[in-house]
């Protein structure tokens, strides 16, 4: 990866009192070092200490993933005994002069069993939660991150197009998300998804994080298709509501609402202004029709190499808006055991406000 | 979920000396719970005391997956506003009046996230590795979890060979990986697969664990395709290895040693016998042929709804095999930037030994 990005680990560290930095396989640890790692029974573990030196305990097996580094990084593989790698991570930590240090911590990737191998490598160490510190480095994206983001929204954008002309009254929802999933693919989209789509018709709509289901398409239903793609480690996260066939006026007034709502959270990002603007401007459009208690979750969330990270968009969220954040702006209204709509978008910070990266027409459209 | 599952939770805390066992969103959990929740930035957990009953702490947002459930189940919603979540948790544990006691964790898939939270709620608990009472809750699998298994063997097998016709010299890994991902769902995988399918062609084959990369197939390569699919959340995890027109003859020597090593490793797994039997008998040949040093990974894993659980398949593993474990054979060898072979199978323990659910021929078959 860029020596900057460590140099900027190495700054940041420094400025939040930590003397190093412990990652496991996760989206930091690919941004820090453009090493992909998953998570498995065999744990991974960069140490990033403050002076710029790095430390990597990992399964012997995976060694030849280190073959032309840009950037200095001392190994110490373990090999298939598990009674041996806690010696293995002692020997990280001692190489570092890591044990009584303040040694951060990503407390929402980092599992037990990194967690405790590392305290027992590190007796006398503590494990401050570090995650205000990886945000600060990741959540301004540069122009290449902006690219990628782009480039995902538009690959989701054209994978949901090529799927629309199958949706029509019959068909089940699974069979909708299994077509999305392979035009995300044909459209150009690398595995993994941020997310497996969501697709939820009638009732299920009023469920925002349904998985799909065998229900299928029913006349008067409204649908919800959120999904997104991956391009180059990066990622969106993109929600349009459809209507099967002619639909009640109720439902054809919730959905214009929250059209209005995310119209009203789009404006309100500026450079400047906290988070918690875009989470006021789109609820009080909610609100102010009467279904604000239908909508029963924050107004988004950042976006880049995760589907879900900082900056939340959250009533209360003080974090100043810069350019170059990126976030979704996602308003619903869910009816229980009847219908739901949402309508999303992912936004980045400009100069004059946001620009939204998706680009499909918001308006509900009659399909099947 | 099925009450027996519940109820076999119950005596196995109970057998292990712990009063509760915690799970967050893991294989476990929709095990235990029927529920499918996924790792985000909101933490879910659910606690099982030793006397059944349920707490779930989670989002209010997620409240609707919790309808018709067949069991009891408490449970402890909250909103959007982090700094609450504390109270909730605490909520839940003096439900159970779990302070004080021992609570079982899942070091493989619990975060620090959970963790702190539940260490904060109960502050003079403990909280021991549960690995080993949740294996033996999972490790032996009942006929409908191996139709599953064999299912997903299946659509696997089907899969790939819908793939081949298109695998020839000037084909990128990537293209090969993501046709076979397409044919996956195409013949039925359901989401997520167990794994991103490993295409690794020529040199990259030496590294077990490569992504798919934009390297095209030359003459003369071996291809490794390591890949899986999920079928009612069960998965399977084979390999096979090719030849790319004509190749050396120390490479068709090592495929051959490596399918005898296969061969050995499943004719070697029968009830009663210690796992460490299966790669006694792989490691072997591999030994006897000279090439040990390049067989660097155990042989196998156990597989269930985990592409790698218990029992694993190692040097030293005295865990005795039953009737419906099921695990991975798995051998390989691999000459440092040349080429590597892998042939891996996914076997269920019988009563006279132990069946292979994949059955592609294992021969060395030549493509392009």
């Amino acid at each position: 990866m860029s020596n900057s990005r460590l140099k900027s680990i190495s700054n940041t560290l420094k400025e939040s009192g930590l003397d190093a930095l412990a990652l496991n396989p996760s989206p930091s640890l690919l941004y820090a070092t453009g090493l992909h790692f998953h998570l498995m029974e065999r744990p991974v573990l960069a140490l990033f200490a403050a002076d710029g030196r790095i430390a990597l305990v990992l399964p012997e097996l995976e060694v030849a993933k280190l073959s032309n580094l840009s950037y200095e990084l001392k190994a110490f593989p373990y090999n298939e005994e598990p009674t041996t790698w806690g010696g293995v991570f002692k020997e990280a930590v001692e190489f570092l002069g890591l044990d009584g240090k303040k040694i951060g911590v990503e407390p929402l990737a980092m599992r037990i069993v990194e967690y405790r191998f590392l305290e027992s490598a590190a007796l006398e160490a503590s494990f401050p939660d570090a995650t205000e510190a990886i945000a600060s480095l990741r959540i301004v994206k540069d122009e290449q991150e902006i690219a990628s983001m782009r480039k995902a929204a538009e690959i989701a954008q054209n994978a949901l197009e090529a799927t629309l002309p199958m949706i029509k009254i019959g068909v089940s929802e699974k069979e909708i998300a299994s077509e999305l999933v392979m035009q995300l693919l044909k459209h150009g989209s690398e595995s993994p998804f941020p997310f497996q789509p969501i697709v939820s018709g009638g009732p299920n709509g009023a469920n925002p994080h349904a998985s799909p289901s065998e229900r299928k398409l029913q006349e008067g239903d409204l649908l919800v298709i959120d999904w997104g793609a991956n391009s180059n480690d990066y990622v969106s996260d993109i929600t349009r509501t459809f209507a099967i066939g002619e639909i009640d006026d109720e439902y054809r007034k919730i959905h214009e609402i929250v059209q209005a709502a995310n119209a009203a959270g789009r404006a309100a990002a500026k450079p400047g202004l906290p988070a918690s603007v875009v989470d006021d401007a789109a609820r009080k459009v909610v609100d102010d029709s009467g279904y604000g208690k239908y909508f029963n979750h924050r107004t988004g969330h950042g976006i880049g190499m995760e589907g879900h990270e900082a900056p939340y968009m959250r009533a209360g969220n003080d974090r100043i808006l810069e350019v170059g954040m990126a976030f979704t702006v996602e308003p619903g209204i869910y009816l229980p055991n009847r219908n739901g709509v949402r309508v999303e978008d992912d936004m980045v910070i400009t100069e004059g406000g946001a620009e939204s990266l998706s680009t499909l027409p918001r308006e509900i459209r009659v399909l099947g």
